[in-house]
């Protein structure tokens, strides 16, 4: 049995490798990839979608989303991602075939949502959540018909932007605090889990045995990736984010899930666009948010590798 | 010349006064009217809408808007206007005749605004500006292409909800935010100007001797809006705020302006909501928002009057 | 007969007219100067306050306070008071003979009320209220042993340092927030009134005329705060705020007060240091704040070249 | 060699376990006692340090300090320490006949630490922090002369009093932001630290085979904190917070810490009072703040029961 998901991207290097795996995994159709301003400018991250898209042959749509935060000023991930949102180098990304259908990223969440049987589709938001919190605005029933929210963001324990706060929820708090606080079933894949998925050489290693051209384009990502991740960061390796959300629909058993209460603050000087979670006892029974915790980190990339192999 | 609008309103007894001014002049086109979560729930202000639209046989086309503010908890001025939302007494109000359309308030905001030529269509915004935000974030060439916003809402010195904040603001303060800091000419006609509106028994007078059924609806319209401010604020009459924004479009010179620079505070303990005005200096040159502050007391209700009349 | 007063300053140009005011009214007893950091550093407005009780001989004793607010970082207004916090041309400030007392500000305050009777002492804060928050914080009960205070801070309609926030509350905030929360009778001598208090020319001639080396020193005061304040603030006549505070103490019916609700914004973004006033409705009759509307601006004056003649 | 302290304290069932590792430790010279409020009003807990050191038979001085959190109301931890403070079941506490000295907390810190010689006395508090800041800011030449700060309080991955904050910190925060931003060296030994320091039955057994009359008491205080833990944070052995702080003192090598920069957020509506720690890069060379880490059980304890056996 397949999940149908929408995969909800600013790509950004591992929002493309997030791509392939939703798009070379059996458990997954991909209904639809929508963009968002994030990573980079949405004409950047929309045109990166088109050339991923291009590059592994994926038919499914892309719509463009919003362009900016809903409250706060626009703030990209250069350091990152560098000036085009996915920058590499050793691989000549080529001009992308795939287009941009004329809907609005957010009326396809929401008529995607109303128009397949309750339960049935997943969201899978691996950048700012503006588009997720104007369609939920726009359109309220889509809470308690979609599936789950499965996304790649926050931090219980762990900040990339600031001390405390990961880059796709601090640049749209409020956005986040829209999707954090509607009672939909919500898995946060924060930096704790994410900066397990760390791309080390014997992992990129087996990507450049495969010997394809996507693969090719695996190992060019995360060899860009690195670099970035060492300079601005002090990363050895760089942690490949955004394919964990992916994966948690792929096979959930991929890590360990505790279930805690999460929110996000809106106000703080040291810490808006912290994800608070709420460790101190267990989870009231109503609660319908949980952390990813452990990642089984063999699984999880056998699993991207497999779907790249798929890909061809 | 007649200007175009849209009327975004939450009726509300004073919105039902703005869209009788805004029909009943020859100045204005009324392209349609959307509704919000304001005064009431999205469903009875939006049945409150067509209930005027059917009085006064209006025929704009109403569009259903956003049900809640996008980030603080749903809060409404039950105490100004009722369980309702337009509780009147001393008259029965019909079933509507008058239907919603099928497309959502937010895509015919930006669909109007984007089919018109630029610089023909005013948005005037009567409730919490929650539409207005979720449009120009969706579309945000709706910015450039707008003739104006002269909205109903804040208050540079005077608060009605909070000590310094003003109910359409203080709810939806987030989206108050958004349209507060786009860069279209916005005319804020708030409490330092809707406090010299008043619904006094001498005006009441003149809609009474008017006789038609309309005026009738006015005339207990007033009756029922003084009782709860007399109640809920100790007024001796009640302020009738919304018909002041539409006024502004009729004839510019029905009050004296401010040019002044204008924002939203998010973040107080006692002053979220609150519009802040800078009156230290003159605003600079490339400032695009203004705060209505006199009144013309007589110009303004012969205005409404004479609509009414030509309603019949 | 006589109020008690301790005058707690920053002085400053205006400081310095609110010494001579206390120092020459029969009305007032001084009994001490104590000093804050705020119009310049502790070091330099101490210094300060010793040369104007050198030219006017003042004998009551001066206590250095506080170097800085209680959390925020340090700021001073050189733009209004200069490099020395008193800057003056055409007048050559004496070295000073005056000395500073070894007790420390907050303990002389705190004693000073707990060793006098009851309801006898007056305090009157020209500047940051730091000094007063660690002492009523070190010594609770001088809240309700103190006769009451008056100080020159805030304001409710008008702001300098910010769009709606005063210099004196703006700078420490939270030691504001600690004293308009105490409750002892509490009179804010804001803005709203100071801006009334101008030395205009007229005003300054009077000086002129007597002819004594005091009035000569205010003349030149006038003429360096006239020039600050036209540079930095676009003011043809500088308001003398400090004094104001004094000549409440000389004289209540200098000007009108409305009894209100006072509080201080503490997380604003924009509003950071507004004193906030509710005046929705009357003040509840527990109320033990007021502001200071409308100047008798002649009574003002003359009350000021009195006490300079005094002097002598 | 023996470390010269001030330990600030909120008796409190862990505070009377820092008192008593503190004074039956030889490696600490216990120069005097200060209480502020926190755990209970500043009276209860000053008399249960005059209690204490009954008990014990301390002679170092009682200060009392100050009553209440500088900008937020207070708030007490009745549901931990009880009605009393130091409720305690099964042991009968004397009257005490320790008295209090006549001199303010504040200034008893400030003298000790200027009267000694530079880099020689330590301050331990293990309550709010609301002394100490008052001391920095009546006396800012304390933050170069002391040896350094070592406090309990705080957390970088637990909270207690809410998700994310800790008691000490979070009822003053703003003092905890004065001692934090000052400049000299801090050691936070927060929950992370503290939550290892249970009384778990074998440490109790240790206690109770002393056999002394204050072994007697310490095993009646951990019997009462237990309980209070049990039913209000789902415990099953107490963390014995405080003497942690003191621990420290006597051998730093009780517990391993991390040298990171530390702020107190202020503004949160989820954070207020959470210590914000950055661990994202190695700690800058200037960073005069650390938190502890991992504690060495056996280390602690033993140390806890050697003290208490040479009181006797």
């Amino acid at each position: 049995m397949t999940t149908k998901i929408i995969l909800d991207c600013d790509p950004g290097h591992d929002d493309a490798v997030a791509m392939l795996l939703a798009a070379g995994s059996p458990e997954i159709e991909l209904l639809g990839i929508t963009t968002v301003g994030g990573n980079q400018t949405l004409d950047k991250v929309t045109h990166n979608a088109q050339v991923v898209a291009t590059i592994a042959d994926i038919n499914a749509p892309i719509y463009r989303g919003v362009t900016r935060p809903l409250v706060r000023p626009v703030e990209v991930a250069e350091d990152i991602h560098g000036d085009t949102g996915m920058e590499i180098h050793k691989y000549e990304l080529p001009e992308p075939t795939k287009q941009v259908e004329g809907t609005h990223a957010v009326d396809f969440i929401i008529d995607t949502i109303m128009n397949n049987e309750p339960g049935t589709v997943a969201l899978v938001p691996t950048g700012p959540l503006t588009n997720i919190a104007l369609a939920v605005r726009k359109e309220p029933r889509i809470a308690e018909r979609v599936k789950e929210v499965v996304l790649m963001g926050g931090g219980y324990h762990v900040g990339n932007w600031t001390a405390v706060a990961e880059f796709n929820i601090k640049i749209d708090p409020e956005a986040a605090h829209i999707v954090f606080n509607e009672k939909w079933p919500l898995t946060m894949v924060g930096l704790d889990l994410t900066h397990q998925a760390l791309a080390t050489p014997e992992i990129e290693a087996k990507f450049n045995e495969l010997g394809t051209d996507v693969a090719d384009f695996v190992v060019a990502l995360f060899d860009a990736f690195r670099k970035n991740y060492q300079d601005a960061q002090g990363f050895d390796n760089p942690p490949v984010h955004d394919p964990c959300a992916v994966a948690y629909i792929v096979d959930p058993t991929v890590f360990t899930t505790r279930k805690t209460p999460l929110d996000v603050e809106l106000y703080g000087a040291l810490t808006t666009g912290m994800t608070v979670a709420d460790f101190r006892a267990p989870a009231p029974a109503d609660c319908t948010t949980q952390v990813a915790v452990d990642l089984d980190f063999d699984k999880f990339w056998n699993m991207v590798i497999d779907a790249v192999k798929r890909i061809g």
